[in-house]
């Protein structure tokens, strides 16, 4: 079994503060040791037709599905969730265990 | 400036032989070495109304930009696309540079 990826796709709502919001979830992984690691960032490439509005990448890697489980009701990730469900318009979640087909070489 | 990243979710029509979609993506990260890294996966965690039909995840990784430009219109993928975009419904895709906050220890 390989990682688990919990990737997370947003559009934000007009006039959110969204670099408080980045910080904040730099924030939320740096406290929370069961993040293995984490990256994001934000669409400068995709065609309007195929990202559907959608202009931000979150991607988080755990060793293993017990460890996201852990991260989803530690009280910090819960609390930032409020903050953070408040300033979206639109998301999608995507948890999975990873198949790593190519590694850095 | 970080690695450049092409992050894809996809929902697939029915009757469509997603293994074989995998496996001939699979193969086309092989052939082509401007993807530094690739790995994918199916949900199996989140919540549908947080899915909204999404079903995979599809993570490439390079070194840089005019590596994913060469790879997006590189003669292998060109082909590849238009196979994989008849078999789907729905697709997002996000294309920018990373920022990596939390790096694997």
């Amino acid at each position: 079994m390989g990682e688990f990826k919990h990737f997370v796709i947003v559009k934000f709502k007009e006039g959110v503060a969204v670099d408080e919001l980045t910080k904040g979830m730099e924030k939320l992984v740096t406290e929370i040791g069961a993040v293995k690691s984490f990256e994001w960032g934000q669409d400068i490439e995709s065609l309007d037709v195929l990202r559907q509005g959608f202009t931000h990448a979150f991607l988080m890697t755990f060793n293993k599905k017990e460890d996201f489980v852990a991260f989803q009701s530690h009280p910090n990730h819960v609390e930032f969730s409020t903050k953070f469900s408040a300033a979206i318009e639109n998301i999608v979640l995507l948890d999975f265990p990873s198949t790593l087909v190519k590694a850095p070489a």
